[in-house]
């Protein structure tokens, strides 16, 4: 998607440790109308495929979410990193590892929102060990939901995530893959 | 808003505690079409204000703050809960004690997107004891923004957070104010 991969080469930062910061418009200040563009296009991929809920993580991942299942008239749905008193017991968990908090982390579903007849598109900001995504789809089987694909806005190619996750067999949608970046500022996308 | 209260009264439910559930719409599963009538709500009660920014707080604020900032034309920026390695250390930070989580946390949000040229619609999905609007406007003040009103999709009126920040002359707009609920599934809004 030249639009993100633009904005990413104008506004990303890169730092030691494969850190990529793309917090002036994705993960911390969100550009509405880059969203709704990303959303136009995750859409466009996967409007034929039967959709009936858009699943994602808290919290990058909602503005994502909520761009593409406005445009397929189905709900956004987001697994809870933390245990809240409103979220009741009757859950789907998982535990992920996270790449950027360098720690592990429990996430919830309630297991009212997902079952069998669901068709799941899984959304995230970023694609790059892939633990998130593994999450979500173990979280998916455990509510016996079949996966229609996966949408993402920033892989990193250089890391094993997508890679693994295709090998999977599942259907995987980047919107912009960086095969290199340095901390120079030189970021180089796969086309 | 009568949509949104009807959604309240149909999908709602009351638990021990004063905790109303809406999970199933708001904070958990999203109603993306809701959310859309929720922008527009908001968008005509604000459109005139001067606003350059929505400010939330992660993570059910930011599907309500999308759909405002995107008729508005203007960026989200969403308050962090937990540091993460990508959010660096030129942060603004606050308190905020949660009642429904029943413990405090820090929220921050880095001081490149906030700044005195800044006038800022804070919005949130519920308002109770008006804990994290204090640390919302905490961190405006920080930051030298001016703050152009608060929307709000669910006050619980029975509680003194949208009363205090009325007081402290804030234009508080909750486009559901309930005044009474009880656990037999009873729910009055305030018009």
């Amino acid at each position: 998607m030249e639009l993100l991969e633009r904005i990413i080469k104008e506004e990303g930062r890169v730092y030691p440790g494969n850190v990529l910061k793309v917090d002036s418009f994705l993960n911390h200040q969100i550009d509405v109308s880059l969203m709704d563009s990303i959303g136009n296009e995750l859409y466009r991929k996967f409007k034929d495929k039967g959709v009936t809920k858009v699943l994602t993580i808290e919290a990058s991942g909602i503005a994502v979410a909520c761009s593409v299942a406005r445009l397929l008239e189905i709900p956004v749905l987001f697994a809870k990193k933390s245990q809240s008193l409103n979220i009741g017991n009757e859950v789907f968990t998982s535990t992920v590892s996270s790449y950027t908090r360098g720690k592990e982390f429990q996430i919830t579903v309630s297991k009212r929102y997902l079952n069998p007849s669901d068709k799941v598109l899984l959304v995230d900001d970023f694609l790059a060990m892939g633990n998130a995504m593994k999450g979500l789809i173990y979280i998916c089987k455990q509510a016996n939901s079949s996966i229609a694909g996966i949408g993402i806005c920033i892989e990193k190619g250089f890391q094993p995530g997508g890679e693994e996750l295709r090998g999977m067999g599942y259907e995987v949608i980047s919107l912009a893959i960086i095969d290199s970046m340095s901390e120079d500022g030189t970021i180089s996308f796969r086309h």
